[in-house]
């Protein structure tokens, strides 16, 4: 491309720069960020007020819950501070991400615990990094019956359902983890050989 | 989907207010928005006041170019205020986008004038909507020996160049208009008729 002239693309520093600070999200790219700014420009002032102020707002006010290490606007979040949650039932999960999962399925009614990830030395993520020591104060001091480890189905997911399997000794409620085996509606030719092994292992009888 | 339960996908009012804002910009889904919001927590707090407050000062000071209607950060803009741009030479878009398309090709060294838009009486626009008496003012005051009509190859596009050719009936300069034919770097075969016709129609001799 010849570029004999003096190229004004933008001809906005302050396009230019909100289309720079678009561009920076993930799976945004500089055309799409152009998009989005074009768009603001031709709504309203309100529209681009409010997007920035509830951005802000989220940024600035969001904490971990005290208690579950997920998001929340306040001390407690909305899922450890409701009565009608069963606080008998813990499920462990990696990220906050898998929290809003498991609600989205509406077939678990217990509180959580966010470790913060899953040990892995590969990447230098240690035990010590995640939430495992609050998840033992926890099994300690309140009242579970069953804990359930809803990590994801990697190795380094197993070794953590290992590693907080043993940590848990103590434990005298049941430790269990969540069903790993083909997708409901999947066929089983397409099922990977090491899924539909597990599958198999982990038959369930018909009567139960 | 059972809803047996009390579901907090979000447990966040903050952050579902985020993800409602973000999801109202076009092509942004609830999954991405919720992807964006989510990133931008995990980052420093700094990312989301920069990108907030540069969204801000774009929609609060760009105003229009007060010459060529073009966005601006000041009352004239950029092409308009540069000494080194040929202000013999006026090329007519419908859009800012076009003066953006025109400016990427780094082979017009002239000035712009947007009409906001082209005639479009199916969609209500007509040429009093559009900045046609201000380009005719211009044709008048300034002394361009030549204006070059860019608008969209389509019906639309065709009546507001015809549209503005009578209403530059004064203008004593070259009236032109873009030419329209195959694309660069397309094979025949795959042009369309309408095309490939008026590409033959408005061939070129080699000896120019």
């Amino acid at each position: 491309m010849q570029k004999k002239f003096f190229m004004a693309e933008y001809s906005s520093i302050l396009l230019e720069k909100a289309v720079d600070e678009l561009a920076k999200l993930p799976g945004i790219g500089r055309k799409t960020a152009l998009r989005l700014a074009l768009h603001l420009l031709g709504e309203e002032k309100v529209t681009t007020e409010t997007l920035a102020q509830s951005l802000l707002n989220m940024r600035g006010n969001i904490v971990l819950c005290k208690q579950c290490f997920n998001i929340s606007d306040d001390e407690y979040c909305s899922i450890c501070s409701n009565p009608k949650r069963d606080n008998g039932l813990l499920c462990v999960v990696a990220d906050m991400r898998d929290v809003m999962a498991i609600e989205r399925t509406g077939s678990f009614n217990g509180v959580y615990h966010v470790l913060g990830g899953v040990i892995d030395p590969i990447n230098g993520i240690s035990p010590n990094d995640l939430r495992i020591k609050e998840l033992v104060d926890r099994s300690i001091k309140e009242n579970f019956r069953e804990i359930i480890l809803a990590l994801p189905a990697t190795i380094e997911g197993d070794t953590t359902n290992y590693y907080i399997f043993k940590m848990l000794k103590h434990f005298e409620g049941q430790v269990t983890a969540i069903a790993k085996g083909i997708a409901v509606g999947d066929a089983l030719e397409y099922a990977d050989e090491v899924t539909l092994g597990r599958s198999i292992m982990n038959r369930i009888p018909f009567n139960r």
